[in-house]
Order: structure tokens, then sequence, then C-alpha cells
């Protein structure tokens, strides 16, 4: 195999592994937060307007380490300079 | 093997790997969340459109995830610029 | 072993390991948010209205991760661009 | 190996692991339901219409999960396309 | 080895592995269903007709993701179109 074709394959693999691995941990993170959070509302009805307030900026953070990933995956496909580098480097 | 079966090879089973490992995190999650809210409208029924709309609201921020990996997968399939590349460069 | 042939059979493979990881997720949430729902009517019988169907809304939700995987693998099976793009390659 | 056996072999295999991986999730998930159904009686014998009622139609979409599988092993057997092309192909 | 050989192994392998892998999901989930009902009529003798009966409907629609692999086996070992098409093909 010529270096494009292994620039490419390991770039769209990574792509697709990097979000599928990366979306584990914050959907289970969030669901936990979530489930705590109505448990929370539950106990303390009086303190919902809070809980809710502080679980949607928490649930925020949370999806930030998926948006990394998504980013990642994204920058992998479309703006990868490796694949660049080699685009220009056999002039096509 | 010639660069564009290993390309479209990688790609299709990326799509698929993807997805799939990528939606077992939110199923969970969400599973989980949803327990957990059923439980808290068992438990404090007065609160139960509270409870509701939290649980709506936080179960769209965890599929977000889910569909982070569905649009990775469907770039991948129908919009993957390696694979444009090298249909061009092959001029086929 | 020619382009046809290695794009056919990752494309089968891929299909079914999809829908086959992709269920395993969705399966297990679904099973435990029912447990939860079938206790918590159980618990405050009153609201049993109010919980089914909230757990049906959420259910659907859960499904959806599911369905993704599911149109992954029909899309690899009947609409494979990859696999339009060898047909028409090799012309037959 | 010609093309048309590798690819049969990848369809066999396929078909099969689909299944008995997609079997295992919802069967798992269908058993908690029913435990947990099972004890919601016990513990509230006068909602056991409403229990029995919810729990079949929660275990209908959990089963839809294993269907999913189903669906995609029978295709990848009985109406596998990239079977059909290599069979007109070869002219066999 | 020649295709009639490796279909004939590739279907004797995966009939097995199917089946096999397939029961491991049911029989848990069975079990764990089975031991709560027992628990349950224990607890509340007087319910024990409803607990039966939502125990044998529940438990037939979990055996039902271990019949589908049993189909899927059954299939591959007695009508498997692959190796009647190697059959044919060859004249044998």
């Amino acid at each position: 195999m010529d270096p494009d074709t292994v620039i490419a394959a390991v770039s769209i693999f990574t792509a697709g592994i990097t979000i599928a691995i990366g979306s584990v941990g914050p959907a289970l993170g969030e669901g936990r937060a979530l489930a705590q959070a109505l448990s929370a509302i539950a106990q303390q009805p009086d303190e919902a307007s809070t809980i809710t307030r502080t679980l949607f900026v928490g649930l925020a953070m949370v999806e930030s380490t998926a948006i990394y990933c998504f980013v990642i995956s994204m920058i992998l496909i479309f703006a990868n300079p490796f694949w660049n580098h080699f685009l220009q480097a056999t002039g096509s």
C-alpha cells in the first residue's frame, strides 16, 4: 500500500473509533447525573429549580467531553494536516 | 488490494463499528435515567410534570452523543472526503 | 481476492456485527427501565397512567439508538455506495 | 478460494453471530423486567392487570431489538444482494 | 480446500456457535425471572395463579430469542441455500 492509502485508512478508522469510544463515558455519566437529579427533585421538590439549573450546567460540562471527541473526529475527516501533506507531496 | 478497495473496506467497517459501540453507552445511560425518573414519579407524584420535563431535556442531551456517532457513520458512508479523493485520483 | 469480493464480504460482516452489538445496549437499558416502571406502578398505583406514558415515550428514545444501528445495517446491505461504485467500475 | 466461496462463508458466519450476540441483550433485559413484574404483582396484587399489560407492551419493545437481529440474519441467508450479484456474475 | 469443504466447515461451526452463545442470555434471563417468581409466590401465596400465568407468558417471550438462534442453526444445517448452491454447481 502506498502512503496515501495508509494515511486515509488510518484516519477513517480512527475518526470512527474516537467518537464511538468517546461517547460511552459521557453517555453513562450524564445518565447517572440525570438519574440522581430526578431522585433529588422527588426528595426535595421545593428545590426543583435549583436542581434543574445545576443539572443542565453540569450536563453541558459532561457533554463537552463528547464534543471534544466529535471535534477530533471531524478534524481527522475534513481538516487532516497529515493527509494534506501527502496530497501536496504527491502533487495530486 | 488497490487503494480504492482498502479505503472502501475501512470506511464500511468503521461506519458500522462506530454506531454499534456508540449506541451502547447512550442506551444504558438513558435506561438508567428513565428508570430513576419512574421511581421518582412514584415517590413524589405531585412533581410528575417537573420530573418528566427534566427527564426529556436530559434524555435529549444523552441522545446527542448517539447522534454524534450516527453523523460520523453517515459521513463515512455518504460524504467521505478520502473516498472522493481516490475516486478523482483514479479518474473513475 | 478481487475488490468486489472484499467489499461484499466486509459489508456483510459489518452489517451483522453492527446490529448485533448495537442491540445489546438498548435491550439492557429498556429492560432496566421497564423493570423500574413495574416496581413504580406497584408502589404508586394511582400514578399508573403517568408512569406508563413516561415509560413509553422514554422507551421510544432508547429504541432510537437501536434503530440507528438498524438503519446503518440496512444501508450497508441494500444502499451501499461503495458497492455500487465497484459494480459500475467493473461494468457488471 | 473463489469469490463465491468467500461470500457464502462470510454470510453464513455473520448470520449466526448476529443473532447469537443479538439475543443476549434482549434476553437478559426481558428476564430482568419479568422478574420485577412478578415481584410487583406479589407486592400489589390489586394492580396485577395494569402491571401485566405494561409488562407485555414493554417486552414487545425489548423484543424488537432481537427481531432486528433476526431480520438481518434472515436477509443475509435468503435475500443477500451481494450473493445474488456473484451468482449472476458467474452465470450459474 | 475446495469450496464445498469451506462452506460445510463454516456452516457446521457457525451452527454450533450460534446456539451456544445464543442460549446464554435467555438461560440467565429465564433463571432470574423464575427465581423471582418462586420468591414472589412464597411472599404472596394467594396470588400464585396470577404469578404463574404471568411467568409462563413472559418466559415464552424470553424463550423466543433462543428460538431465533435455534431456527438460524437449523437453517444453516438443513436448509442452507449456500450449500445447496455449491452442491448443484459441482453437479453432485
